[in-house]
């Protein structure tokens, strides 16, 4: 049985807003549990307890705070196939990319808590005093990042567990020390009550601040947009469509105080086919190329949305070859009825656009279930592409569309007529990589992440990921979402002048007891 | 002779707006030389010249752009005397404050330049593959940090030459790899059109592609509202009122594109004063802080504003002594007639608010010059401080408001009232410090600079400085504008996977050429 309640500061509320249930995708019918929306007093009640938590939560010791991330990851990993379970029937994703899908949400709570453990992340950087400096002498002054305040996380549909109440961001958040206020998303309300269980349970057992955590729900709007404009709130993130993304930012903008929005807003990741490995292996590329349009019903923000290309004899090769794999592309649920209709109206709309062709649909439909995703690609030339901005829009799904120069000039004018994205893949032979540096030069100022002879789809873990881009791909190209550097959104620096050494943070005592990575008077070191 | 045409592309052109003159706000006087508006078609071909020059100068190696740095400093310390001598007569203030302004700008370019030439300030960090993780293997994830585009930057008017047409922003702009274009300040057009040259003669010389350096004039507001609308500039930067940065933030938020926007919009810096201090020392205090309020006439973004302290006999001796100090301090030219006008009228409503005291006014007013400060400072109950939001909004000038409290707690209250400051500053004796924690922790919270024992005012350039604070004192209080980190502002991480080793920036190539500090798989090196 999932309780539904709100929770408000690790505890279940029984202030009740409008009652709301879940939906198993693959068959439109109701899941068991009700769960119930905010209020606007709960969300008072929740950021004043967000703020208070904040003055203990942001100087907690290092280790208590990895404890706290580890406990979260271990307790989700109790939950085990009650989780897995609920995770698959509210989205319709299938049971091992569920499972997959949990394990690098546990994995990211444990990198987190590695981070904050080893201590380096907080960037200290030491300039000691020079007493002899004419005319003034110089003051010692220190430096570290410091939480920002209490975080209002909003789940993503498409991440039900690693971008969802306990996923990047919250873990991102967490670590940097702040508290987290978790708006579920509506798509997968009893997921979020489990994990939200798990969050408050971790918390209480580790003895945080109760404030830490907090989980709302509702089936519309409204709380979002009172939690997005609270003055309380001190930092949003937001992972869905442009349209989701910049009702944050306007709502944002009408607040008094100015704070940092991170939305990612989707992005169509161009993968740039160059000639030569046109020519050698168009079957493969085909292969992996309708492999990854296909993969998760397409619903990842990393999906190629758009392949680039010269024509020429290779290139009708890899279309012949990319048809016949995305006809016989099974179908699969996608994560809304919603979600369903609009890539149904979306893919529709692109393919009446003038001078666009279908190279394939899929038809492989399962007719047994519902929201069935239908792969679709289709084509282009550069020019109809260039003057219709429509055909550069995300249509979230299975669909790619391939945009066909004359040259490597038309080739050139089409990317630089596209927006910000958070992947560009470039598919080359090397030796023939020289030759298009400008085109690639082109690639790189409009991405976060450049791809050689790979697919943007899986987006690795780690401290040198940048999932984030130039906008509309999201709102601040400087952070990521994904891997350590996510936790650099939540943080600013805050300088010491002259303090007495035992009350600075341990991190900037001149003895260096936490032992971490420093750089004193422009040198790094351990010392 | 001064060349008032605007620059485009290190070049003047002969299309002029509206003509305009500078004053010497000593005597109202008009100073040498006609000054031109900019107008649309400049400012379309101004940005057109960055985006062509970022794409050269985004990636030109550190040496050759530390070379440039070096020879904008060479060239203005080349101007020598006439600079001084314009920028004195523009501004007001003195000469050995103008001297050392221009030290402290040349400085600033050559520390940028050992910045990007040392070069580890890219923050490179490198994945290598792991090709046996199953089930899907691990690519090599490699990511540096990438200039952003073309910057615009405000000159201000209180730093003619640190925070102006070369200053600050202008240096870690280049050095980040962004083309700048400058919107000279107006009440220091001579002082912006030399350093112009400097510049543009800098950039010739050392080989860099023209668009990296614009400077653009104006006498009103119209030029500066379409640089921050104009969607070819990547981000923003300005110091002054909050008035005026709220505009240029409310005008972005028009744009298409979102992009940063870096407002530095003042501050009233709160000083407490601890009871054992104010006990032992209550003269030192007073002189020192006399001296700090009066400093270059009030004008510094961190001059101290607000002091507060709880009601004993050593605070009674602490305002004597402060009268004493203020009523003989002399007068000063402040930058503009504007801002002498604005000082007189705001420190005037000030003191007609309800329960305002006058502790002293300076009698030492020089009647040969004209708009010239008067040192001013009052004082208010807490109670009456907290009930009036009037009370804490900033006094651009020689003003400081002294809050008493009845206790420990009422401070406490006071500072919780406060919005975000570029700095706080406790004097104290060390013993007494421990007492006060959680004072010292609420002030943490509303701060970017925690000073001890010493005045804001002095703002050392270096790497662990934090200039920037929580909003209204900037509008991103995760970056600052001195120092070294002043270069994170206009950068944004790329990340390259699986890229060929030859093609990626000599930054992350696998033999690490420049001999920088990087993370590899989690470790730092510089091997």
């Amino acid at each position: 049985m999932i309780n539904g309640n709100n929770i408000i500061a690790c505890n279940y509320t029984e202030v009740r807003g409008q009652a709301f249930t879940a939906t198993n995708p693959s068959t439109d019918e109701k899941l068991e549990g009700e769960f119930y929306g905010a209020d606007k007093l709960i969300i008072d009640k929740t950021l004043d307890a967000a703020t208070a938590a904040f003055k203990v939560y942001k100087s907690i010791l290092p280790a208590a705070k990895a404890k706290f991330l580890r406990a979260i990851a271990d307790e989700i990993t109790t939950l085990g196939e009650t989780l897995i379970n609920r995770a698959v029937a509210e989205s319709g994703l299938p049971l091992g990319r569920i499972t997959a899908e949990m394990g690098r949400t546990t994995g990211q709570l444990r990198m987190f808590a590695n981070l904050v453990e080893e201590g380096s992340w907080v960037d200290a950087v030491i300039d000691t005093a020079k007493p002899e400096r004419t005319p003034l002498p110089i003051s010692n002054i220190s430096r570290m990042f410091a939480a920002i305040g209490p975080v209002v996380v909003f789940g993503a549909s498409n991440f039900p567990l690693a971008f969802s109440v306990a996923g990047g961001d919250s873990a991102s958040a967490l670590a940097a020390g702040c508290p987290i206020i978790v708006k579920a998303h509506p798509a997968h309300p009893g997921t979020s009550a489990l994990v939200g269980q798990a969050i408050s349970k971790a918390a209480v057992d580790t003895g945080m601040p109760a404030g830490v955590f907090s989980l709302l729900f509702d089936s519309g709007y409204d709380v979002g947009a009172q939690l997005v404009k609270h003055e309380q709130t001190k930092a949003v993130t937001f992972t869905g469509s442009f349209k989701g993304g910049m009702a944050l930012i306007r709502l944002a903008q009408e607040r008094k105080t100015i704070i940092p929005v991170f939305t990612e807003m989707g992005s169509i990741n161009p993968v740039v086919l160059l000639p030569g490995i046109l020519a050698s292996q168009p079957e493969t590329l085909a292969a992996k190329y309708a492999a990854s349009i296909t993969l998760g019903a397409g619903q990842f923000c990393t999906n190629p949305g758009l392949i680039l290309a010269i024509k020429s004899p290779g290139l009708d090769q890899f279309v012949t070859a990319l048809a016949g794999a995305i006809e016989t592309a099974p179908s699969a649920t996608m994560l809304t009825s919603g979600i369903w209709k609009n890539y149904k109206a979306l893919s529709g709309e692109a393919l009446t656009q003038p001078g666009i062709g279908l190279i394939a649909k899929s038809n492989a439909t399962n007719s047994e279930k519902v929201n069935q995703s239908v792969a679709t690609v289709a084509t282009v030339s550069a020019k109809t592409f260039i003057a219709n901005k429509k055909l550069s829009e995300e249509v979230f799904g299975p669909w790619s569309l391939l945009v066909v120069a004359d040259d490597a000039d038309e080739l050139q004018q089409v990317i630089e007529s596209l927006e910000g994205q958070l992947t560009t893949t470039v598919m080359a032979e090397k030796e023939e990589l020289p030759k298009y540096t400008s085109i690639i030069n082109a690639l790189t100022d409009i991405t976060g992440r450049m791809i050689l002879n790979g697919v943007p789809t899986g987006v690795e873990v780690c401290a040198a990921m940048q999932h984030g881009g130039p906008f509309p791909a999201t709102s601040d190209s400087r952070f990521t979402s994904v891997g350590t550097g996510a936790i650099y959104r939540f943080v600013r620096p805050v300088a010491w002048q002259d303090w007495e050494d035992s009350l600075l943070p341990l991190e900037l005592q001149a003895a260096n007891p936490l032992k971490i990575w420093r750089q004193v008077d422009n040198n790094l070191t351990k010392d």
